[in-house]
């Protein structure tokens, strides 16, 4: 049985997120994480752990620096890029839970707009990163809404999805992105026909609004056991539960080797493993926190949690169940399109913000929220 | 309180260490993962995690299709270069304690001699490596063996260290060497004249026979429960204790910015958490495994962890302590400079051979091992 469950998460940071910081991604990494150290309640000197991404430019002793922190007895990374975002929580909480450290920060800062582009095409780039064989390149899967696109393709045509489908669950995104100060869409709702005129990136997949923004920002994540979390200042929100799936035959980006390219194998087989861990089951979640590329990822992700059934996506989206007054608000900051594209780990805040009852788009009474980075997430709940 | 010590390692594995593997790094990872997961009995679908360092080249997805691991659901990296060695037993057994995983992999392999070498000049590799600033390599910082040279020199001036006394610790780990038939100097003892008389790389501190192996293979390890490893084919060793220790102003490799170049401040510190942990002190400790990628930092560390007084390591060893029939023989395989240089994981399977009692230079009785990579360690013991 996992012990996962005794850790908490007692502070949240985050800088602005913007399309040009004007700083380095060291003083976005310190920013944010000395502001949620301060949320907790707690000084540098108190952290002695520190997770980030193995894609994260900042080193753990610059950072320890820059903070006035004095020693680290933990430090872990997690490969994979976007699906390493709720895997942070994972490796901080079991770090905390197996005793290795008291109380672990959780950084990921980046100038991904004013800086290295992720959306740039990259030959050797994403083959560096990821691990992946670019010999893709060569047929033209240069970036990565290229290359996600030829997958996402299969699960549109095998259920009847259209760009009109995606793009309604673009506008609810936005809508909540209007609605929260931080985003850096706020105040800029968009139409369907916003959606369906905006110029096409990969036609006939993805229109520009349905691609995640890139973003200059740093958000950080204080966990520490739940026990102490019950004394500090703002309290903590649960990890009920949180994990990773990896399966055999997978990769990260090129993921076009399985039987069946209309379902996210991972994502059914992380959820499983959650719902068993947590004791709970998609009714029992209240809002969840979606990580999106690109739209059609949350889609996947959706039927993958079995919050529907197979295929039901657009419908259960075109039904309004992800909006605020639906019965699963999904992306109530906006999301990675519509607040911030900082690698999903802005998706974690939200989801504590929720918990606290503090969310710019609060969903009354919220209890249980899903985190999900379609191969690694999490239930977070009340202490 | 730490629970890493409910866990043990079941199992070992290594190719054979050349300077010229003839094949891909990802094949060398594959077959040691492969003989580790042998030893400890199991299959690869017994294997739910690994661990391995941000320096790796082996991405875990192609290593499970390699080995046909059906899911992971942890994995997790360890930064900072060589400091890591020890931290991917920390993270593993963190892994197994909290229930986040049941059985975790290990694994570190590379071409480092017929591929990409450590020891050449790098004007922007160290620093994209290991995040320390570049601008050293304007002075001729640009090998380890002159980065570290620069720390060394003020802790031999000290204390009166001179190569004779440096020479002294490389007729040991040679002597075993000579004696395992694993290691690449097999069968070659030197003597202090050898060590003398060969080429300088840093002079006046490191002779080339100072200097660790550049090294081609692959080293892994299997880590579960304490509970579980009772009823392994090869039984297991408990970790008794693992952790790591990074500390306010240290930098990895520039590390000249701290108040006393002439201790390891972080072995010192790393070592008080680990006899805490373990309810251990240094005379409980059989047998010792020790980092080197150079000579000196045996004497750092030896006085590190405490076996002998600051200043003393000279005369410890000139004493015959770290010799087989000494107090504590160190490095019995050979070490890094004997045996391989597989970024200092090969030690740990060392250690686990002289509990098991298969070393090829068995320690008789050699129940606690401690296991260093100065900023990591853990301390290894019976079931």
């Amino acid at each position: 049985m996992s012990n996962i469950s005794d850790t908490a998460i007692v502070g949240i940071g985050q800088t602005e997120f913007s399309k040009d910081s004007g700083r380095s991604e060291l003083q976005l990494a310190a920013e944010a994480s000395l502001a949620a150290i301060r949320d907790a309640g707690l000084s540098p000197s108190d952290i002695d752990g520190m997770v980030t991404f193995t894609l994260d430019s900042n080193d753990e002793l610059d950072l320890m620096r820059c903070l006035g922190i004095t020693e680290l007895n933990w430090t872990a990374r997690g490969p994979f890029g976007g699906a390493a975002a709720s895997a942070t929580v994972q490796l901080a909480s079991a770090a905390v839970a197996s005793g290795a450290a008291k109380a672990v920060l959780i950084y990921r800062a980046f100038n991904e707009r004013s800086g290295k582009r992720f959306g740039q095409p990259d030959a050797g780039g994403y083959a560096a990163m990821m691990g992946g064989p670019d010999f893709h390149f060569a047929y033209g899967l240069d970036t990565p809404a290229k290359i996600y696109s030829l997958w996402y393709q299969r699960y549109m045509r095998k259920y009847g999805v259209t760009s009109e489908d995606l793009g309604r669950y673009v506008v609810v995104a936005r809508d909540h992105a209007a609605t929260n100060p931080a985003a850096w869409y706020y105040g800029k709702p968009i139409t369907l026909d916003d959606h369906q005129n905006s110029r096409w990136i990969v036609e006939p997949i993805l229109h520009l609004l349905d691609c995640c923004q890139e973003s200059d920002g740093g958000v950080a994540i204080v966990i520490t056991s739940a026990d102490r979390a019950k004394d500090m200042k703002n309290g903590g929100v649960r990890v009920k539960a949180a994990t990773q799936s990896h399966r055999f035959g997978g990769q990260i980006m090129f993921d076009y080797y399985r039987d069946d390219l209309a379902e996210f194998e991972e994502t059914r087989t992380m959820s499983e493993r959650l719902w068993k861990d947590a004791g709970l089951g998609p009714k029992d979640i209240d809002v969840a926190m979606i990580y999106e590329n690109f739209t059609p990822v949350v889609f996947l992700a959706l039927e993958g949690h079995g919050f529907c059934k197979r295929g039901e996506a657009k419908d259960f989206i075109r039904d309004g169940h992800i909006r605020l007054a639906g019965s699963l608000p999904v992306n109530t900051h906006g999301g990675l399109l519509g607040e911030a594209y900082i690698h999903g780990v802005n998706n974690i805040l939200e989801g504590v913000r929720q918990i606290r009852g503090t969310a710019a788009n609060q969903v009354a009474g919220a209890q249980h929220v899903l985190v999900s980075a379609s191969r690694s997430g999490m239930i977070l709940g009340p202490l």
